[in-house]
């Protein structure tokens, strides 16, 4: 039998940016009974869970959901709506977006790689005038997507969707927009309807608090009228009979029945705190951590500040000290896993997520996890971040936090 | 809070040829808390699963291991060997052969269909001197796979896989076999080596008693050869990354990591009782199964009692009888979900599952569910089914089925 | 790491008459974090299963939860009520009502025990008209209480507790009448307050499904009133503060928790179902086990009609046979636990139970595996247990078993 | 169904001194379905636990456990050793002391109670030599026991154990020694045999992790001999059945299966990190706890720094502040629930749990918790104790935590 407990006591703190600690209420309604995916039940199930995801994306649109973990997700929204040879408008903010780019490649697509030259790209967000100018510049709409990240989980940034959505109106251009809120959904406002977007790529395992293993395309009409010309193979994320069965509550091929449990209690969790209060749950978080990462003198990632993630934070670490060897010492003495640099920011800087299942005190004890490992690994720190999280928190703190009854 | 339980009491008893009952030690498994997929813990965990399931496919090939349900496996054992265009010669030995087809088409593939007219081929096996003989006939070896499906699960027919490899052999044929056993792994002998396969594809939800939401494909060397000049686009199918990944226990992007977990206490339980005794134990129950749809004077599905399915019975109900109207009623009355009839077979036939998590009271409550809802519906018995499968079991029965000390 | 998973594979059939199955919804339920036993969740908590058990009592008058075993229920009853050298009139209905006599000796009570000679009063219920005889010669009152056993766990008789009230009222005599009803409540119907019960005894383990570990005494205000005066020794089992403190939902002690979760989930399935539902449910699946018992040729321990348990069965075996060997036999090779011969009818009688979380399928795998098991024990059969069941549950079936919406 | 998340996000912060958290492993293992406790598993079960629980309270003779909370193995250990009307030597060290003088009052003994005036005695420990005093003058060994409360919860104070062995055997005298170490067992160093106790006491839901409902007491020789003539009458507490059936690995009557299930895994956690291991991370967090109290500038309760309780931490809150109030604010506002000031104390202090599932973490997100509330509270601090517990856990910090392989 497995034994994955290598610490010897105590809760361990997950604190990577997805997946996400699992709240016990979402394990435990992950262990009811696996159904027939074909019975009343299972139907009744399906309605509520495709009724309540619509709330989070904030749509009244179709939501897919996949059977598969959210890279997946990604691939699906490609192969729905694009054909062999099609060119697609990414941009570059951070490893996920190059990863989807590498995606489209695979797939037969030509994505052209917005951004800027270096790192200087992974500091900031989605520049839309850059989008609104390649667009106007495509008079013969050769274009046919425009594919961004919402909130780029390697670098802790979030851009801005409505601005990109209105480039794209200020183009005229017909382009789909695609936007991957994989690690912003349920943690950042997000609005599916509103921004115009036309495919929204999301996973379980952040802001859902779910284990990975199910993911999501919200899809507009103008994208299910696309794929009816997307001459991209497909068949297992062909939404069209997806979509048809949806409407009864079932799916073609066998879903992933636990995990909608834990969908279901996930929906409870988040509408009974109330969508806007998670954000702004998020957002004093997010702020707490921030005020941490200066008070220890160090650098945040994003470079901009109307651009923080209130998901995770990107903390770059000094000259002259490797980032893992920081975390390997967090997670070897205070039994915390943080989120490593990923891509071209390898070595260089470490991730905090506080998103999800996240609350002051379980970000007091990140935050002290950090600071006591940043001193351990010898980082000169300028002063306690934890002191100054506090006082963060202090200063936004109103009313207490119980629940209306 | 969805409530989803729609009988008074008891439990429920779910006997569709799967997703099969999950035991709640692989329920419990699953219900440990997420951990990082990049951390060492998760290292291990991925080293021990993967070495289980080859146990569990007897082979010392690779097997992927995706987080997607098994309609995506399918998907990825085409898509990583083939190129657009290319013949595949398929064999209908039922629903799922069928639906396999249909997804061949879909990505571009060209499908020759072999079987026999009308709901004839679904009563039998493969037969592998058919493929030869087509097989002969490609001189330009425009046939780049064959593709089977091992156990049938809309029909009950387990299809002899090594007379199909001899087959490919005897005519000289570099087709690539590929083979579908989503329903037959773990519960009937499979032997990916010894057989010759060289694309294995199943899923976690049938024998290896775990919710649905992983999928596998067993590859071999030639397989793998094949796929440098495989041109079907694929990025998240494409198994080359997670082969090279899965040396140290990880995974190229976000694995299931909660399903996992069930992997691995389910490759304890099968390894525990031992493969080949959970393999003579599907057997006793089928035959216990079996005698008691003869003993109610109703027809089993599968016409060639060299092929019976260890996994599932398919019975055929008398002319003038919905065979959905009895699931139903059985449904309503008993507490039990029995597969329904699919495609040619719709409403003449219903299918009870016996695998996985069974054992000899399991079949009894579920054949008397059965014998009693038969009648209810009027159905007219020759004689108790019950009886007869009591006795059958009586007449199997050796030694107490304790585990060795 | 414990491995109690002794037979090789499918689920076990725990059909002793308790502890019973517990439903995976209680397991879940216990597994929700242990809370503060002071702060104002455990408060709402409390109040909450305090007023549920009460409608399952069937009392107005306060239900005192001990985070104690049924056992000690019994002593609180006595220890609470009683004094020293205290006479208390007891019947012997089987081997409980003989365990609670000694206890009775061991706190220096002196009771008298009424019943039958030798194993006869074993398979009869409690003879109200005795009783009366025996409390009209006690003209000066000694005798402070009556102590007699609802449904008796060790023969499968349940006994008319209204007529034992009416006796004590025709007599006129003032003492308390105690009753324990430890296997019966949630499955026989029970009536603390109408039928004049002093105190009531219970457990978690039988009807409420729940594992071991708390107990009850409902209780009257006579028997409050009684306490006042009672000096027999007490602290842990003294009411007085808990009933006191219940008020707001809190105890004077450390309660159990865990296995209130479980009470809250057990009264939310109970209630749901509907409490008469519930005997009904339980009438019906007793009704079905002895038309099996008879058609086997065995004689049932309860030799009076009117009595007939919905709890369990008691299954005397013929001259020769072991019955502990037969049973042995059974768990062996059918994975399945039967109640032993307790006492006076040690290795003369097997017990089968059919409660709580029973239903139809659960009893015909229990009665199947008897059958199977007596034959292979070498026991003759007068005819099929399991066709007669089968008979007798469609002879009951009106209607579907589906809960209303 | 009940919901008891009255916070709206994230994981509860239960930092009383118990009930402590329960590890999910434990949560897990005590999921598993109740069995047959006259079964042969049950047998494998009991056996396993007795042996493993004898390596907790490092004794070689029995350990009695109780389906019942701690408070019951208090009335057990002297119920089985007393008579009435006997008089004990108890010592005033706080609360729980005090409630113990009152259950043997309760129970018909003659408790004398040592101790200092006013509160002053709640600040210290256990003062051996007045106990060896007043044994020295009790010439006819009219005292038949000496107990004491190893680590009085009530307060943080953890009394020299070995030191009242030594003053009783200074005076010659042949009372028995019983201790409570309910809060103290698997926490605090305990050695039931080395230190010549006769009965110690215990419950689960403190060092042991587990939820409330079962209890301990270890008995020695002495403590056996002396209960064959203790006339307190007893049934379910009498030791005599319980070690006589143990042998076998079985109870008398039904014992708490489930709890047992969580015992036996928690044996399996701390024995696992190793039981010295255990005991030097209580008091490396129990270390940086009274660092932080001493940098705000309040008083630790327990005046005598020899006897800091590795537990818990008494916390005295400055005039003209109640601690009750305080606590009130931390819990609204940060979700973590705090020990409250208990009988004299009240509304005086709080308390600060530091046991069980407790690492570097938790207690610093507990440690932010209180300096954040009470700033909120309006409470002045002379510094940081975030901060100063940080520097006192870094100073301790030697080598990584991961357990060897």
């Amino acid at each position: 039998m497995l034994t994955l407990d290598f610490h010897p006591a105590g809760r361990h703190f997950l604190q990577i940016p997805g997946p996400s600690p699992v709240p016990d209420r979402i394990l435990r309604a992950m262990s009811y009974p696996t159904i027939d995916h074909r019975g009343p039940e299972f139907g009744a199930l399906g309605l509520q869970v495709l009724a309540g995801i619509k709330k989070i994306f904030k749509t009244v649109q179709p939501v897919v959901i996949y059977p598969a973990s959210g890279t997946g997700a990604w691939e699906a929204a490609l192969t729905n709506t694009l054909s062999p040879g099609d060119t697609v408008l990414m941009y570059e903010t951070g490893h996920f977006a190059t990863l989807w780019k590498k995606m489209a490649e695979a797939l037969g697509l030509k994505p052209e790689f917005l951004g800027l030259p270096g790192t200087e790209g992974w500091r900031q967000g989605v520049q839309a005038d850059r989008i609104e100018q390649r667009l106007r510049q495509d008079r013969e709409h050769q274009i046919k997507a425009v594919c961004v990240v919402h909130n780029e989980t390697s670098t802790g940034v979030t851009s801005d969707i409505a601005a990109v959505r209105r480039a794209i109106d200020a183009a005229g251009h017909p382009a789909l927009l695609i936007v991957d809120t994989i690690s912003g959904l349920a943690s950042a406002d997000y609005r599916h309807d509103e921004w115009g977007v036309d495919v929204t790529v999301s996973g379980s395992q952040k802001g859902l608090m779910l284990p990975p293993g199910i993911s999501f395309n919200a899809v507009s009409q103008k994208a299910i009228a696309a794929g009816k010309n997307a001459r991209l193979p497909k068949a297992f994320w062909d939404w069209t009979d997806i979509i048809e069965m949806n409407q009864a509550g079932y799916w073609p091929y066998t879903p992933n029945t636990n995990l909608l449990y834990g969908l279901s209690e996930a929906l409870d969790m988040i509408l009974g705190e109330g969508l806007e209060q998670v954000f702004l749950r998020h957002q004093r978080l997010a702020s707490a951590c921030r005020a941490a990462v200066r008070a220890w003198g160090l650098e945040i990632q994003c470079a901009d500040p109307a651009l923080y993630s209130p998901v995770l934070t990107g903390v770059m670490t000094p000259p002259g000290f490797d980032a893992d060897a920081i975390r390997k010492t967090i997670y070897e003495n205070f039994n915390m896993s943080l989120g490593t640099g990923l891509g071209k920011m390898k070595g260089g800087m470490f991730r905090i997520g506080h998103l999800g299942e996240a609350n002051d005190l379980t970000l007091m004890a990140t935050l002290a996890g950090c600071e006591m490992g940043l001193k351990l690994a010898g980082v000169p720190l300028a002063g306690s971040g934890v002191v100054a999280a506090m006082e963060n928190l202090a200063a936004q703190k109103s009313k207490p936090v119980l629940k209306a009854a």
